[in-house]
């Protein structure tokens, strides 16, 4: 018997018009569709593909056993989450030695901070694969906000909010352009690097880009209360133009 | 008389179902069509849209005066491409003025890297515009060549070849994750910079990602031969992995 393929279905930035064409073609076709939600939730992903899913189809949630709880360098949380990927590997592994194929949605570019990685580098050896790139969610922001992001021969950085304030100053002082992600309790921090690096004019703050409850502002016009930690920072380039 | 919209429209890294729901849906509703190609060719925007167009809108297109002939920094390029940029806007804006919405089309997303932005920002007090991001020339690129890029807290960064060996090697040493773009005759600096940073094992060359004649190969396997313009070097992270 045919073994299914695992395929990685990147869905754009939130507003659901944002996935592909391809993206729609597979999540129509696929008898099995995979997402990771919160416990208790839906979730952001299967939210975003929802008018694309046929009614008929196989559905499985794969719900994540903790979120911010526990610290990201805690021993548990490495072995409860390391725990939840091998339980969620098996789970698609079964559908895909029975032969069937098997969507997994991920939130923007399926290769890009995505989830979908810890399954797909599980199973990439044992099974054919294929990746449908999607929208990533700072193209969606930067686009909402309308400020071209890099120009000619900018360099663009994209920041985790996690990096310590010096090495984001740093960072920020070398680059041209930058996209800073993961903000939540990060914010004030990021901020103080931001003024170091004297950039706080050009930062713009982007909440649910593309999405209902979207939110742009200067960031010099935001407050320190704790952002989500989806939301972002962008830094334009102001590169070559002629 | 209400005056048209500008929309920038996101066209994907080739493969033309890599095209959003949205940006089929603009670019079968627009009355003109524009798109930036070489003199004497149609242009690969105007390829890749090939097959939503309808045959009634009007084409515009927008032939670059130059390519690669003069160097970037010379005065004459920077005077000739503000010449064809100031008469390409004139054009869209005769349209915009008389009321038809154009779309613009830009090959992967319209604020990275696009000549889109040239004349988004010379119309944008004008006229209303709207952005439809798309997926990056570099996401194509990462999904075809089937690398989890960025993990976690890893950072990307995306250089221009044109930087110095110097440089690039600093930044190449410093980053988590890499796309170094604009390759074409930076190869050999590139290759060097990538070495000094001791990253050849994990170089990943590729050109035309998604369209017909894609190439992928590790560098460390590849000559250094000139290479496209737009091809690209993938250098990707390595972070946390539960």
């Amino acid at each position: 018997m045919t073994k299914g393929r695992l395929i990685g279905v990147g869905l754009g930035p939130g507003d659901p018009e944002l996935l592909t064409i391809k993206a729609v073609e597979v999540i129509r076709a696929a008898p099995v569709i995979a997402f990771f939600a919160k416990k208790g939730r839906r979730g952001n992903a299967r939210e975003i593909a929802d008018r694309w899913i046929p009614a008929d189809r196989i559905e499985l949630p794969l719900y994540y056993p903790l979120t911010t709880e526990i610290s990201f360098d805690d021993p548990l949380y490495i072995a409860t989450l390391r725990a939840f990927y091998e339980a969620a590997t098996d789970e698609l592994a079964a559908h895909l030695d029975a032969g069937r194929d098997v969507a997994l949605l991920a939130e923007g570019d399926p290769l890009f901070y995505s989830s979908f990685m810890h399954l797909y580098v599980r199973l990439r050896e044992r099974f054919a694969t294929e990746i449908v790139p999607g929208v990533t969610g700072m193209a969606g922001c930067w686009s909402r906000a309308g400020v071209p992001m890099a120009w000619g021969d900018d360099a663009l950085s994209v920041l985790p909010g996690t990096l310590s304030e010096d090495e984001l100053a740093r960072r920020l002082v070398e680059t041209q352009a930058a996209v800073i992600m993961k903000l939540g309790a990060n914010l004030p921090k990021v901020r103080r690097a931001i003024l170091r690096a004297d950039l706080l004019a050009h930062a713009i703050y982007v909440e649910r880009g593309t999405m209902a409850g979207e939110t742009i502002s200067k960031l010099a016009e935001r407050g320190d209360e704790e952002a989500p930690y989806f939301a972002m920072i962008l830094i334009p380039g102001n590169g070559r133009k002629p």
